[in-house]
């Protein structure tokens, strides 16, 4: 990787000609026009023009990602890397989106294009990465060892602060080690962020007290303007908290960038908004170049769905995020912890353990797998638990829950 | 339209029933999960539970708009509007998008989803908007009446400021009402935005000096960082400039926050980005929709390219943007000044005034238009002038033409 250049793969599909259309976005996002100018010298060229420096042809298409009125396949696909000058760009995540991402989507004559990956040369380590990372999250919820086992509140909307208080205390007899807002939730009028502080932290002080065991709780604190979000902040560290949900889509990188200077708190990352990005398969962008923005930007815990999620994604396409978080960008303090999530019971362990490279580095969310397990909530965290034993003792499930009754009772309702 | 509602009407597509679609929408962006919930009662159902409103058919698709690998259509479409309680989401545009927008786009089942449009109520005129918008527009650059002709530094990176601030002299001697960096350039090595300011501002109080005319120049203060880009604010301001180009999905909804509350500069918004989100009819996000959440955060001027724009958007969606700009949320102050770019030499100036309501409440930028006209810059100043004087007289360009050489020049080349 050359140090005075990033280098962006796009995957590109036209039914023109491919290379063509590779060097008009060079050309578009670096010093070109639709019409020639005489200002466009050699030496200007030389300074910041970007550069097509491999082109890997894919199958063609029949059917173009982007409809087509009027034309005519085969719809030609390639993926192509453009080289820009570091010298054009700087190291300004806004620069970076504007030159080789956002000019991009509204080139005319492509029916589709798919940011594939960024790769960033060594200056772009001034950023500050996460503050709390995978070790930090370790140290702050005590789990050395094994998945963080984590909750969320159910009903995610309309509970009162007291009503949501005491099924924070359920939820830490329980057993858990975290338990976040829905990230629908923040400061709506019948449940204030305040008011929701002061109900819930003598809750998690109180099991501490009683326990020894500090449950690490995530407040909704976003906010798309980025003074209310630091009262948010403040709020929570002042009265104890240690960490934050945070709807990145929804503050911005701006928002996220403010945050992350002034932060106290362990910042988890909810990504709702980026789907439309990336659930078509021709258009937006891949996993793999959007969450190196938001490591750079701090993110420490980043919830990337799970296997069988309820969602929409692909079991693949969640193994390959996994994989994404716990590749170093520039070193291994900017790996944020992977969050396992969506319709997560404890069933999809042993698949998860062995697909995402046998690791126990991630926290495990339960919602509705745990609010609703038949024999109640601290059954449902023995389940995931058990679950996650046997994923690392390389144990089918079926032959675990023999031994165990929570297991059991989870897999007779939801495998 | 109800006070006490937010109603965001969804283009949906599904091979299953777009009923059952519609309601498990509303259910999992409020009070629903995977499974059922004990804590799900009535109370909170009422208190925060979103609801289906109205369902229009549209005509079935035989291509899904997401690919469908092993399924089969007839995909059926609709128009819904889900109506949430304010209650649930409150007035922050953070809660606003991650419910009503963000988590829609991952749900099961669909092959197509598109937010056509936000129907906000009362409360949400709590929003700043505009601080300059078209009336402070025309007071800035002292243009009473008719378009403000608009140009942008070419070639659009490159340039040592040194040969920008020459490239400012002669758009100011060519007489333009306001000129522009490209919105790539922000902060490169090779031409800090202080040594821009440093070097272009006496070019504009000197042409002032000796003309009378201010020219409007917007610096590109765009940084992911608001400290920097308040940094960058103050900078122009300091310099006795007055205005600034934004691109805002790139700084996002909290850097524009931040910025709009402390700013003395007419914003001038730049949607790079944006066509990812909108390009594809099945999927995204509609202008009408989108162009309300960035007026409600303050933008001045919005560029919404032009007919016959340079890139991939249809002259009929560009009317439409156009049209959406124009027509108030709250009130005539929350619209901002139409920014009609891209490709734009004044041979669109017929066409644009006759389908954008024949209003003369706009900008109108020209880049290579102007640079590259054959006579020169104030030829092709003049060019413009003269198409706009043609459109508002109604007369064929053409006719126009035969008595004005530079517009002739430009018909010649470009028409």
């Amino acid at each position: 990787m050359p140090i005075d250049e990033i280098r962006v793969t796009y995957r590109l599909e036209t039914s023109g000609d491919i290379e063509a259309l590779a060097a008009k976005i060079a050309a578009d996002q670096s010093t070109g026009t639709f019409t020639e100018l005489p200002g466009e010298t050699a030496e200007v060229q030389a300074r910041c023009a970007a550069r097509v420096v491999a082109i890997s042809d894919l199958p063609d298409a029949t059917v173009p990602s982007i409809p087509d009125p009027g034309g005519a396949g085969p719809y030609h696909r390639a993926e192509a890397v453009i080289a820009y000058p570091l010298e054009a760009v700087g190291t300004d995540l806004a620069a970076l989106m504007t030159i080789t991402v956002g000019g991009v989507y509204a080139v005319r004559g492509l029916s589709g294009i798919r940011v594939m990956d960024i790769d960033l040369p060594e200056a772009w380590s001034c950023h500050p990465g996460p503050q709390f990372g995978i070790s930090g999250s370790r140290r702050l919820t005590g789990v050395d060892r094994g998945p963080i086992i984590a909750s969320i509140i159910k009903p995610s909307l309309g509970l009162l602060p007291d009503e949501t208080a005491e099924v924070v205390r359920q939820l830490c007899e329980a057993g858990v080690d975290f338990i976040k807002d829905d990230e629908k939730l923040m400061s709506p009028g019948y449940s204030s962020l305040e008011h929701r502080v002061d109900a819930i932290m003598p809750v998690i002080k109180d099991h501490e007290q009683k326990t020894g065991k500090r449950v690490m709780y995530a407040f909704g604190i976003s906010s798309a303007d980025p003074d209310v979000m630091m009262k948010n902040h403040d709020l929570v560290a002042e009265a104890g908290g240690n960490a934050a949900v945070i709807n990145i889509n929804s503050i911005g990188y701006g928002g996220m960038s403010f945050l992350r200077k002034r932060s106290q708190l362990c910042l988890h990352a909810h990504r709702n908004g980026w789907d439309i990005l990336t659930r078509h398969p021709g258009l937006g962008m891949e996993f793999r170049a959007y969450q190196k923005i938001w490591r750079l930007l701090g993110v420490d815990q980043f919830q990337i769905n799970g296997v069988r999620a309820k969602y929409w994604e692909p079991d693949d396409s969640f193994v390959r995020s996994f994989h994404d978080l716990a590749t170093p960008i520039f070193s291994d303090a900017d790996r944020p912890l992977p969050v396992v999530c969506s319709g997560q019971w404890g069933g999809q362990a042993v698949e998860t353990y062995r697909r995402t490279g046998r690791t126990l580095d991630l926290m495990y969310l339960g919602g509705g797998g745990i609010h609703g397990h038949p024999m109640g909530a601290a059954a449902g965290v023995r389940a995931i638990r058990q679950a996650w034993k046997a994923a690392e003792m390389d144990v089918e499930l079926a032959d675990y829950a023999k031994e165990h009754p929570e297991l059991s009772a989870a897999l007779l309702k939801w495998g």
